[in-house]
């Protein structure tokens, strides 16, 4: 596939802003990244803050409503969400149809089918229609929203087993979101360390400005379609391997190497004009260490002190690290470990499998995706770009029997 | 909802494009609107020259491949069509499953289901995770486009007959695209001039440059997901009724109107400051006659002449249209008909309930949507706008039981 450059792209009706890089869609007080010196806040929280002090539940409740939740809130929210966790069995029938498809497309109509058969929703829709979308419609679209959050776990949790011919577990109420997905995926209380590790993971994903799922998401939503439907867009977009998925890339690259005597020869082969990417390094907008790789590789650390390095992982990374950081040419074009380095390995350890990892991303991205939506809505504008037409004019109609 | 005044938004980031609004993302030589004059080009041909003198097939030919077909390549590209109409089981499973759901959240989840299972579609998403897309997978990406075209319309007449309690009858291979659709959804022969006024609709709605929709499409095939996942994202953003949807609405009022000489004081009630628009008129795009419109009346026309003025329609149509035409309040504002205005018309004398008028829209589009994405794969980007943070920085977390 050709790559375009990055340079500005000019055409007959102006300048192309191909891939939209650097035009702002929004104003957004939601989450904010600092690339230069690697640091990402939520609500005005820093990321290593939340990291260390909350759970997924409270991060979910910052990016939604704005603000820490009181315990008293925190509390309801959190049950609201253990509430909404069920599935409509006809979500359940379709899931069984696609037992055997990428969980990514049983995502996709899963998230279509609950929607469907949602009648806030519809109800939602009909307000929408006539153009209404007072407090009463507001209250009903965060109802939604924290319903997609808590299904969003239950549909993929669910996927894994039936795709392992296993009945799908009945959430469980008394659950967190973290352990409550783990149990919903191998059947059995988790472990406190994977729990821990989870929540992490699910913390540091659950949103990062308006990268193209998030674009997807508001695109959709902007012609006043519906929640589900959105969601339901945002998680086609993630599951292109230039979005979500390189994690499992890295995982992959990792495990191949082997030992980590082997790091030093594959990191200098990245560095040769032609020679391949190195998986998990470089990022779009961190020219720095991103902040959520070092969280994330703490918790590695952390965890395999616990259970050991399965497959050397953690060995072989480090050592691919330390070349990366040492070496010039990483250094000259500030390419650093990003987010999927390290997060790869977490899912790793705790048994994720790897066409799992995506959709894991969509489990916890789905709060950003619904908080960017309904602040769009605050000041819905349908998105109807142009583009610049440089093909003939009245070309003359020929018969079909007369052309050449 | 508040509606965002179309004035260009300012922030300290500097401008924001709301809604995308004059934004370019890329050249084109699809199609081409000059909304000044009135006037479509699908690939330099006017849509009048097309509506006159083609079919549903020979246009999506011209806007996939770029070129009007000869009569061998017209035969061929129509019997891959025809060979290409059946569903997957699983996908059939699927709709059953929605058969009681709204017809767009079907087609969202039984798009996602019959890409999951088709063996091209994943064929050419293991060369795009590795960067490949050279001629082989480019006439791959084209074979599953055309299936797209082909399926689309079964998806939506098996929904049709499903939710009805009907069974689905199989795609007749020797019938026309929209002869075959009819024949889907009513399980009988269409009547000739049914067929044509079918085939006008979706030769009509088949490109239409770069809305939301055709947006979504392209926000999630940049990320190199995959063409099903696309166009199911397509689907969800039409959905909404700020997008398709119109021509229901119309026909609704229209109906409500019941005699065309009720037809003067409607029109006048839209003119009075904070009345309510009237449904068909106004365009924003389109400052003169729409040229689909145009097409449709006559239609319009010819269908009830030999079939006669089902509830009145045509002649309220008629009424309401002169009425805008003279009237200095549309004049002045440059409002006309536009193509909502006639399609909805034509839609309801052909028998098709208000609720499959938005996913025949589909039916059509779906071709302007592949080839939107086919074009944009050819110098791919993903898409990645910024949203520009307003809100805080650093805030202090507060333990939880200290929170006020
Ligand atoms: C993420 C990524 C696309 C960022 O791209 P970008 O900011 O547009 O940077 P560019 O692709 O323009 O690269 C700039 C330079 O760094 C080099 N580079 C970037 N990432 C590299 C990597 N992972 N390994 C080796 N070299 C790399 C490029 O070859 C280029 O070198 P040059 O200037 O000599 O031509 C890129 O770093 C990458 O592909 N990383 C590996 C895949 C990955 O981990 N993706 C997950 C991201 S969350
Ligand atoms: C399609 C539409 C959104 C175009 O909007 P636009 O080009 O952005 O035009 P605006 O909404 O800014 O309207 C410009 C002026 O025309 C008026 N106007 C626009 N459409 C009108 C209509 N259908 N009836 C009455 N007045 C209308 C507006 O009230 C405004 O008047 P003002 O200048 O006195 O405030 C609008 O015409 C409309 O809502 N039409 C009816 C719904 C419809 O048929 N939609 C299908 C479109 S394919």
């Amino acid at each position: 596939m050709q790559r375009a450059s990055k340079r500005k792209m000019s055409s007959p009706c102006g300048e192309i802003a191909h891939g939209l890089e650097d035009v702002l869609i929004k104003t957004t007080s939601i989450s904010d990244i600092d690339g230069e010196r690697g640091i990402l806040w939520y609500r005005g929280y820093r990321i290593e803050d939340l990291a260390r002090n909350s759970t997924y539940e409270e991060v979910a409740y910052l990016l939604l409503y704005g603000k820490l939740p009181t315990r008293g809130e925190l509390d309801e929210f959190t049950s609201r969400l253990a509430k909404n966790r069920d599935l409509n069995p006809a979500t359940v029938e379709v899931l069984k149809n696609l037992a055997y498809a990428h969980p990514m497309f049983a995502a996709e109509a899963a998230i279509a089918t609950e929607g469907a058969f949602d009648d806030d929703n519809r109800k939602l829709s009909e307000s929408l229609r006539t153009g209404k979308y007072g407090d009463e419609e507001k209250a009903l679209a965060y109802r939604i929203a924290e319903k997609l959050v808590a299904k969003m776990a239950t549909i993929v949790a669910y996927h894994y087993r039936l795709s392992r011919g296993l009945e799908p577990v009945r959430p469980r109420e008394d659950l967190p979101h973290a352990a409550n997905f783990l149990y919903l995926m191998f059947g059995k209380m988790p472990e406190r360390l994977a729990v821990r590790g989870l929540d992490l993971y699910l913390i540091l994903h659950a949103d990062h400005e308006v990268p193209a799922s998030t674009l997807a998401a508001q695109v959709v939503a902007s012609t006043l379609s519906d929640l589900y439907s959105s969601i339901a867009a945002a998680v086609a977009a993630l599951k292109g391997p230039l979005h979500g998925g390189a994690n499992e890339a890295v995982v992959r690259t990792y495990l191949e190497i082997g030992d980590p005597s082997r790091a030093k020869s594959i990191v200098e082969a990245a560095t040769k004009p032609g020679g391949p990417k190195l998986m998990g390094v470089g990022h779009r907008v961190y020219k720095a260490y991103d902040p959520r790789a070092r969280i994330l590789k703490d918790f590695a650390r952390d965890y395999m002190t616990k259970y050991g390095d399965r497959d050397n992982l953690f060995a072989i990374a480090v050592a691919i690290e330390q070349e990366v950081l040492s070496l010039p040419y990483f250094r000259q074009r500030r390419l650093y470990p990003n987010v999927d380095f390290w997060s790869g390995i977490v899912l790793y350890y705790l048994g994720i499998p790897y066409e799992y990892y995506t959709p894991l991303f969509a489990v916890s991205r789905v709060v950003g995706w619904v908080a960017h939506i309904l602040e769009y809505w605050d000041n819905n504008r349908i998105f109807r770009p142009r583009a610049c037409y440089v093909g003939p004019h009245d070309l003359k109609y020929v018969p079909i029997n007369e052309r050449a």
